[in-house]
């Protein structure tokens, strides 16, 4: 292992505050609404987004402050999305100078970012008010206070910090995220916030931001919709003091990792608290034509509305993955496919060459009872893999999308 | 109107016989599980199968069967899917076998269908134990039952029959379908079947199967999940004396029109008995730049499990209905987009150009709580059209689906 999970979320690398506080978005008091992260010093600074068509309004305003590849801070409210107003980037663009007033610094420097409900004016009033305080709250041991202001639905704030050595230089990743309903991200999920004290430029951040996005959090699906908001984003301070990063090779490869698997444990915690989920589900395709293929397939079965009902139930209906796996797009034979259920409890094979093989209700039955699934589906055909990873679909997932808003 | 819709569902083309029994493949006796359909003389025949790579074993078989366009008898069971087994294709042509022989027909004009779970050994002690039981029943009113046989989840069975006028010689055409899960039909649904005594060629009724099972079946979803086993199948026995319809003109126009009218309303059927559900929702998209693009915005909209469950707790969350026409595939702004909700107690504006306007969420509650909600999405920037139906994510969807096995 080239990298160590350790603690204090976006605080773990060195020269970065965080607070959160109730600023008066939502109603109930008791939960923090408006977060704020803050670098000591200039940031390299890259993002991914929504590929929705339908853009939250702060997506649009950090794109424009991120074109130069450098940020300092971070503010994001939750309760409301800034979505689909007529004023939204007014409200944005206002946010970013209330924080950049109190925190001295270019209101260039500010990335903004919003969640919660869509098309309801986002009020303005609140958060300038609570913009002195928030920053006066700001500290070293502040991630976790931040994480909770960003959640909605989530049960769980969700906090992730690896460590790793570039040359003998210890550098550290850290990470804040929420879900967990309207999550099946395309580019980026709905909100992860990452920090690093690595010293990497803004073309190498960008490139690693992608790369693992698209092997972490597009790879998740809470319920199939793709959020308007989406956004993943991380700030590189350089305070570990290794030589930048500006090409690939080594260094760049030992960053990726360990950005990786911050990212993907993430993503994981965001599958695991989805929308009412009982139920982490993770789906490991191996033989399948390509990459790409293999991506696809992962996808659909963690995405299986039945499946996931299946799932809550501790029904082995593994007619419902080759279904899933029948209805994905792309050229393959499915009459290969092997298919095994697995989890703590232990391991059942179901199906073999596309047909379904003796096995053990009892036994089925015991693996499922387990909060993690693994799927493993075996294509049997090429050198593709590809991980995915979902959740259950359950009364609650019902219950809280039959009144959000009220 | 150039048609009427009228009672006898399939057997309301004349020359059409059908029945229904419990021939044991289901536990409980209650539940009608053999269905027959037999035409008193042959019939140019066609069908549309599901998309999925994994196919049902019947649907096999039956391709064979319809490749010279002439079918006599449709025999279908419920209970089990006969898909993902070894001997599926032995199992399903056996099935043909046995009811050729107690119809004195080849076994090359029946066409085969099975619906139930996937992945279990179907018996065929029961089926052609049943066979003379079931032929001595079909009867000139038995449609009812028949559509019962093929049921599995559905709360009803699905009939529907309209009749035209052909050159003077009315014509009629009768269908039977069933749902209620795995239903994202793609050129296909889950089990359709249609006959009529018009005279028309099997090219022409290829056409016409296709070109309704596209403005239909297709758009609608319950659950997102292409099913292995999607069949839609037409007989035409030619019983109505028309001048047989062998090319274009005004009796393909005629006959098309109230075939398309006939799978609309078994569409509608369909999607209103998904599985759990308690309302039916249909999107009408207007302004879209081309026909295609409507289709996909309409069935993006229909299909969020977002928008459904809010349905379901009568939420007039309109920002989720904005989130799906954003994630949709294709070219578009969505910045010119305006929605209504509609239902008999009205309709209310809820978006405007892209943006929220203000609504009465009083008048909204009232709307919702209609069985039949319609969303008008008006792209407002071309000329493509389309309608998807789908209906709401109840907490019975998932009871249903926790044990679908059990």
């Amino acid at each position: 292992m080239t990298y160590t999970f350790t603690e204090g979320g976006v605080c773990a690398p060195k020269g970065f505050r965080a607070a959160g506080i109730h600023a008066g978005i939502r109603k109930n008091p008791e939960k923090k609404d408006l977060s704020l992260i803050v670098s000591d010093k200039p940031c390299a600074a890259a993002a991914v987004y929504t590929k929705n068509k339908v853009k939250g309004a702060p997506l649009i305003v950090t794109k424009k402050h991120l074109s130069d590849g450098r940020a300092r801070a971070i503010l994001c409210n939750s309760g409301n999305a800034n979505t689909c107003n007529a004023d939204g980037e007014y409200i944005a663009d206002a946010m970013c100078e209330s924080a950049a007033d109190a925190l001295h610094i270019p209101k260039e420097d500010m990335i903004i970012a919003s969640t919660g409900v869509i098309g309801q004016p986002l009020p303005l009033g609140p958060i300038t008010a609570s913009m002195g305080e928030l920053a006066k709250l700001l500290s070293y041991e502040g991630s976790r206070e931040a994480a909770e202001a960003i959640m909605t639905t989530d049960t769980s704030p969700k906090e992730v910090a690896v460590s790793f050595e570039l040359d003998g230089k210890t550098c550290h990743i850290g990470g804040i995220a929420k879900g967990s309903g309207m999550i099946h991200p395309n580019m980026a999920t709905m909100l992860c916030f990452v920090t690093t004290d690595a010293a990497i430029s803004g073309e190498m951040l960008k490139k690693a931001c992608t790369y693992t996005a698209n092997e972490s959090f597009n790879m998740i699906s809470v319920d199939g919709d793709t959020s308007t908001n989406d956004m993943f984003v991380i700030m590189a301070n350089g305070e570990a003091g290794n030589r930048e990063i500006v090409s690939e090779g080594e260094d760049y490869e030992l960053f990726l990792k360990a950005l990786l698997a911050l990212d993907i444990k993430l993503a994981k915690l965001l599958a695991a608290d989805g929308e009412g989920a009982t139920k982490l589900l993770e789906c490991r395709v191996t033989g399948a034509p390509d990459k790409d293929t293999a991506r696809k397939i992962a996808k659909s079965v963690v995405c299986s509305n039945l499946l996931k009902a299946a799932m809550f139930g501790k029904d082995a209906n593994w007619g419902r993955i080759l279904c899933a796996i029948g209805y994905t797009e792309g050229e393959f034979d499915v009459t290969k496919t092997a298919v095994s259920i697995s989890s703590k409890a232990g391991s059942v094979e179901v199906c073999k060459a596309g047909a379904g093989v003796e096995f053990s209700e009892e036994k089925a039955l015991e693996i499922l009872k387990e909060p993690e699934i693994v799927i493993y589906v075996d294509m049997c055909q090429g050198p593709g893999e590809a991980t995915a990873w979902g959740c259950d679909l359950t009364y609650d997932y019902v219950r809280i999308n039959g009144d959000y808003r009220t």
